[in-house]
């Protein structure tokens, strides 16, 4: 049997079990004590110790569970087969040796990354949050809301009304689609502003559009083929990717998509922005809408998603309703977002389902919990119920109109402007300039004077607009104030020449 | 031309733009305007109206907008084709009628829900939080936290002074991966207390287990093939069902997955819980470990998912190091969530990922949006960098142990008792018990005494556990006072019987 030797001290920091743990441990590691050799019983060695026995089990139940010994039933304890375990970095019995390979880990690991991040830079699209930069002046980013007029002080106010709120049930995950008085409060506000008729059970709550997409495509069966127009919202075309789908471009008109291209076989979903197209800014007219409804009643388990991208912000004419307030056959799925009626950062985002899909969800994809806070749940739905929303959103038409109307008064009659995109609505317009440079070289010039812009080519799904076509900038002016548009516009003129 | 017959009412609440385009909309609606037919020019109109030329404009836009009329360049604005509209009932032109169409519409809605419901009744896995039951007095259900103990006054400051610095740029969706400093805070908490070496640059932060399953399951390539234990955490083995993995459950034993029984040929990602299997709360021994290890590095390509569950509360011993920290070549992914931690309805995971799939990440998931609000975010980082989070950990560790014990205690020496799977960690026990009754029968049972209990079996993926195998329940004494745990297990005793 195996001699023991193992040195307590009482005045040590680590208590006497971990003593006797790190001991044992020490002598497997350093072979000491070989594969398949029988430790004394607990009481030997507590009686050898002068502990109490209970010490001894606790120090042997670690040393078990870390598979160094294991015990045989009516047999006692045996040393198990550790084998090449240093080889491996793991678990080694000097501090020092331990704190000096984690150092040279963390190293490696820094460098590699490094490395990998030198070779594949990382290639955030365009649509994605603008990284800060500090040679940036004027950033006229699409999509981007206006910063300073956020009504931080109500904002504090429901969240800190949440907070105060937050007791013993409210500590679990919560339903999977959401607080079920948060989907009220939307389904009523989709009614109001967007003629869309659903019922609380309908809406699912989730961490944003993608991570909806992301819930559908798990939902949706059928052919898996999505069609969406091209320029789109690519990073809706990337997560259908993601999920598995073949994207079909299909070409688009100042109306939109061209319903008649789609592949009438092997299609079953189509994905639109029917109130304001991103990133060209077209409205679906009547017709289109119908032609599309009509496709997708042509065949059972076809659906679309109306991605209702800018609804909030109509600035000529009455909100236009939703294509989901035009019909009864539940083939429309709608998608709002609070990115741009609240702000980006606060990730949350809704689905209002058709009740067959409803169906789907549950069997499919019941079981996840929801992926918003039930705090932020609760805040949302405050700023909803207070009538805050509401207030907010009007409060930010005429503020966002201000600007818009200020970006297209600069341009209008400008001999470089061609046509205007997208105006009427939302936060961005495009421009369609005249000009013998393209895209890309009156970007590098802008970015120089210290004005970003993106252009249109950046956001076609598959290949470049035709080479002959005309640049198209995206001003973004979500975010700008009005000095800054006049001196953006100003600037992007000197490098259109 | 179309006989002009617009009255005008600058009484009425609507703007005179809108009654103009109201007016011409139900002229074209109710067969007055047909398709093709030449509206005025809106010069001619304004004069005739007497009203600026900008107001037509402004309602033509809107019809133009909604599909009912069209421009044609140097000729004039016609009527479209509408066809079939009313026949969708999406755009009516009596208010009273669009009202009751909705109410019809809802109830419609709500009804087919109710049916859909009926015929199909939510399967909730057992897994998922609980549903309120009034008559469940004490419940034993595995994984809920002791919301008594929750630091409320605390966890209210930080999110206090994380909404106090929300500004500007603070608005945007911010980085994919999670902000940088809460990233920083969660690799040094993984270093210090699960001996994971990771740089903040490999973590990505997201909206809970399965959210970041998901992510994962679209940057793995190789065969879709997930090899997980059972009976396991379902909702992991859910998400990979719907991410079109192939799943096969390979039996397990005390020491947690058979290693020698994963297939070897199509399978390339393990799925386990080496610090405390869900549900039967094993510890994964060292040399299954390695065995684990040499799995994963034998071929390219292979992963293995280690969600540390429950990893944070172990009561006997001192706490086992990850399976992530005993290797080097980054086959482990390490899964960590706060929803045990901190609380669940927090909804934030993180992954640490291996540098090779860093980079797989920026190439294919780079562009999605974080799916944590940013200003939780900022909450967590300010809950761990102030001490807190450890501090509670320390807390509640104590907390559950006082709780674990008692249960022990009480368990230890019952005739009825065979077995106890899993105490030394986590938030419930498996009891295995000597009774001819079914875990069913005795579920119900405990039911009708007002105490609920899960069983064993509800975690299998496939199949049941083999016939005549013995109850096993499993006892969840995070949320229950050292009263309840006693009533409970008195209660249970009976029902065993």
């Amino acid at each position: 049997m195996y001699e023991l030797f193992i040195h307590l001290d009482a005045h040590k920091k680590s208590a006497l079990y971990e003593q006797i743990y790190e001991s044992i441990k020490n002598d497997i590691v350093d072979g000491k004590l070989t594969c398949g050799e029988k430790l004394p019983s607990t009481r030997l060695l507590a009686a050898h110790l002068s502990i109490s026995r209970s010490t001894v089990e606790t120090a042997y139940g670690q040393l078990v569970s870390e598979g160094y010994i294991e015990a045989r039933k009516g047999s006692g304890y045996y040393v198990c087969d550790i084998g090449q375990l240093y080889g491996t970095g793991g678990l080694s019995k000097s501090g020092a040796r331990h704190q000096a390979q984690d150092t040279q880990a963390m190293e490696i690991s820094m460098e590699t990354q490094m490395k990998i991040q030198m070779k594949n830079p990382i290639k955030i699209p365009p649509q994605m949050q603008p990284q800060p930069d500090c040679d940036v002046k004027i950033d006229f980013f699409p999509g981007r809301i206006d910063a300073k007029a956020f009504p931080y002080q109500v904002w504090r106010k429901v969240n800190k009304e949440a907070l105060l709120e937050l007791e013993y049930e409210s500590l679990e995950a919560g339903h999977p689609q959401g607080e079920y008085r948060l989907r009220k409060a939307i389904a009523g506000y989709l009614y109001r502003a967007r003629g869309v008729r659903c019922v609380p059970e309908q809406i699912v709550v989730g961490a944003g559009n993608e991570s909806l997409l992301q819930l559908l495509s798990q939902m949706l069966s059928g052919p898996r083929v999505a069609v969406m127009e091209s320029p789109t919202y690519l990073q809706a075309y990337h997560t259908f990717c993601n999920m598995g789908y073949r994207v079909k471009a299909v070409p688009m008109d100042d109306g939109g998509i061209r319903v008649e291209e789609i592949p009438l076989e092997d299609a079953s979903l189509v994905y639109v922005m029917p109130s304001h197209q991103f990133p060209f800014g077209s409205v679906m007219p009547f017709k289109r809408r119908r032609q599309l409804l009509a496709w997708a009643k042509e065949r059972e388990g076809r659906y679309i998603i109306e991605d209702d991208h800018d609804s909030e912000f109509r600035y000529v004419g009455k909100p236009i309703p939703s294509l989901h307030s035009m019909e009864k056959q539940g083939r429309v799925i709608y998608l709002g977002t609070f990115s741009n009626s609240i702000m980006p950062s606060i990730r949350v985002s809704y689905l209002a389902l058709p009740p067959e899909l409803l169906r789907v969800y549950f069997e499919k994809c019941g079981f996840y919990s929801p992926t918003v806070s039930r705090s932020l749940q609760s805040a949302v739905c405050k700023f909803m119920e207070g009538g805050y929303f509401e207030r907010h959103l009007n409060k930010m038409r005429r503020v966002y109109k201000g600007k818009h109307d200020e970006l297209l008064r600069l341009l209008k009659g400008k001999p470089w402007v061609e046509r205007i995109y997208g105006g009427r609505a939302g936060l961005h317009i495009g421009v369609e300039m005249k000009s013998a440079s393209s895209e890309e070289e009156i970007m590098a010039r802008a970015k120089k004077r210290g004005v970003r812009v993106q252009g249109m080519s950046g956001y076609y799904i598959e290949g470049r607009r035709a080479p002959g076509d005309r640049p198209i900038l995206l001003l973004g002016f979500g975010n700008l104030t009005v000095e800054q548009i006049r001196e953006g516009v100003a600037v992007l003129e000197e490098c259109v020449r």
